[in-house]
């Protein structure tokens, strides 16, 4: 059902010859309200793409009555033309909805540098044929129309007592809030105000999006929107709604690890015991960024002296000689040392648990990664050409 | 001739049987003098191998008589059986050469974890038998029992009027000062204080060494060591001295660039109007360790695109929308904008030039690279099993 299960929405994804393959690429979400109240994440990317440059004035009020969305081109480094783009692209929905373009989010993905006349005329005559098309079913296609390398549409919907939080996401690498690139768009119709709805946002996505790093590449294009219709009528008690915000996230980041490009090893870093909570997102990051470690895990490798390698690098509080490393259940590595022979890890199975005790303290992280594989060097060698 | 290129020194290279191949993986070198003097720095890693904690006390009083360096293992991550290990191997070497053993520096690479009786007692064999046969033309040998996955040993030598620099390096991958692993033994007849050599080093490893980033991984066991013998009784012009280590060390730091693990591409980034120099090579480094780009070059694929989305991650001074980029010579992009169309950049030589203007300043680095490829991963997958 993705964004159309919750009441008060509809979505459309059409056909606007953006791919090469005559699928789905422009995707638009309405809020039919009663509530128009919308909050949103971007790419920390100091390169952001134009539809990000738009979309980040679109939200200055909170006030957001649709988002467009496309496939096929990232419209990013595409100069003042560009920009022009992403504006007419939000007039064209603002003019068909009879609302105003300052209220309209707007979306690309696909290859930098793509963005002129004819994906231009391709995305307005897209917003066109999407907007005749929206339903209150508008969902699944939606979420097909904004997948690039995706091989699966990801959506997940978390309901509770008289509301319902809905959402779709695509992306398959360059994971890491955020590059080729992740768009996440959700949808709730829980009765909440602007203030409440940000709030919720940026702590459900420090937890998920944010801890999910699969090559260590931030995007230009990266959004993560929440819209919120309030048609429920009901007021959650707000740790129910963060609560289920963060359990939706989750499911998606979960399911954009799931399909990263290439990789044969979806691997949880959880990192215990240290310092600070900065500290340990700090360990799990350069853990999940260290190629070495990441071909490794690809080569069925439990080799635990990579990990320290990239513990090493960072600012963390800890003793390289205190540490202790635990693959898939087998500690091998206790106080910076040897423990169980590497050949008692099984790391065939797809699902990979890295267990990183820092010994410096007692807080926690998690962050989710992939490995380094022959596909995805051959994915994004090929990507472009 | 390597290290033995300078008066003063002799070498030795032995097979111990750390290598399952049965090569020379024991090498000894020894300062004849007059000077004793020793440089070193050090892998910024803060898990430091056992050799790297040893020389570092070692390396205290800038007295050094001789280094001892082994591959096949690391000596890392080995405890305190570990310590003791490097501790024995210098003992073993001063006992030998009737020296202090707080005036031998030692060195190991191979796989972390690698360092139990077995590999004690080969390398106190090694360390033996190579002090038995050290010799005056020991430099090419020497030089080849360093090497790991190298595929050819690489020696430098320079020559001024009356004084010589020589060196020998190994290092194939896990090269940014410093992982599996960087060595480099410099020596020198030059007639030099300790204090000079010091500087000298630090000065020329800064624009060499650390300016070569392979893979963005750090080893534990990283060391480059300078040794002056002052047996040519010639003191240089330090400027002379400098700019001739330099050199030495660029070239080097080629020589492992275009061995490293994989490579198809040899990548030189040269960043250009940078508002400071830590900002150029801030910038470089973001290029140099972003997958998407690595893996676009082994592609032949100039894709700008990702060129610009890592210098966006960077925190240097710069608008993403003044940015250049040119590559092999074809301005692929100005003003953050398309140029030339990318099907006129030829990627097919293995020598790669990327040069990024910044427009922000006037201060410029070179930061060395190699593309990521199907053989970087089937190696680094394979490399422990």
């Amino acid at each position: 059902m993705s964004v159309t299960a919750p009441q008060g929405f509809e979505a459309a994804g059409v056909a606007a010859g953006l791919k090469s393959t005559g699928r789905p690429d422009v995707a638009v979400v309405v809020n039919r309200g009663p509530r128009k109240v919308g909050a949103a994440v971007f790419t920390s990317n100091r390169a952001k793409a134009n539809p990000i440059l738009w979309s980040q004035q679109v939200i200055a009020d909170r006030i957001v009555e649709a988002i467009v969305l496309n496939s096929g081109g990232a419209n990013c480094f595409t100069g003042s033309f560009g920009f022009q783009t992403s504006h007419l692209t939000a007039e064209k929905a603002a003019e068909l909805l009879e609302v105003s373009a300052g209220d309209i989010l707007v979306c690309s993905t696909g290859l930098i540098g793509t963005g002129d006349e004819v994906f231009r005329g391709k995305v307005l005559d897209g917003v066109e044929r999407g907007i005749a098309s929206l339903s209150a079913d508008g969902g699944q296609v939606a979420a097909e129309a904004i997948m690039t390398t995706d091989t699966v549409s990801k959506t997940a919907v978390v309901a509770r007592d008289g509301w319902t939080i809905g959402a779709m996401a695509k992306g398959a690498g360059m994971l890491a809030p955020g590059l080729a690139t992740m768009l996440v768009v959700i949808t709730t119709d829980a009765d909440l105000e602007a203030s409440e709805a940000d709030a919720a946002l940026r702590r459900a996505t420090s937890v998920s999006f944010d801890r999910l790093d699969s090559d260590g590449c931030m995007s230009t294009n990266d959004q993560v929107t929440l819209l919120v219709s309030g048609a429920s009528g009901i007021r959650p008690d707000l740790d129910d709604f963060d609560a289920a915000l963060a359990e939706l996230c989750l499911e998606l980041a979960r399911k954009l690890q799931g399909d990263a490009e290439g990789a044969s090893h979806d691997i949880t870093i959880e990192v215990v015991n240290a310092a600070t909570e900065v500290d340990a997102v700090e360990v799990g990051r350069s853990v999940a960024r260290n190629n070495l470690f990441k071909a490794a895990i690809f080569g069925n490798d439990p080799n635990w002296g990579r990990v320290l390698a990239a513990i090493g690098t960072t600012r963390a509080e800890f003793d390289p000689y205190a540490v202790d490393v635990t693959m898939n259940g087998i500690r091998v590595c206790s106080d910076g040392g040897p423990d169980r022979p590497r050949e008692e890890v099984d790391l065939t199975p797809r699902a990979t648990h890295l267990l990183i005790d820092l010994k410096a303290g007692s807080a926690t992280a998690t962050i989710l990664t992939n490995d380094l594989t022959h596909d995805y060097v051959h994915e994004n060698s090929a990507y472009a050409s």
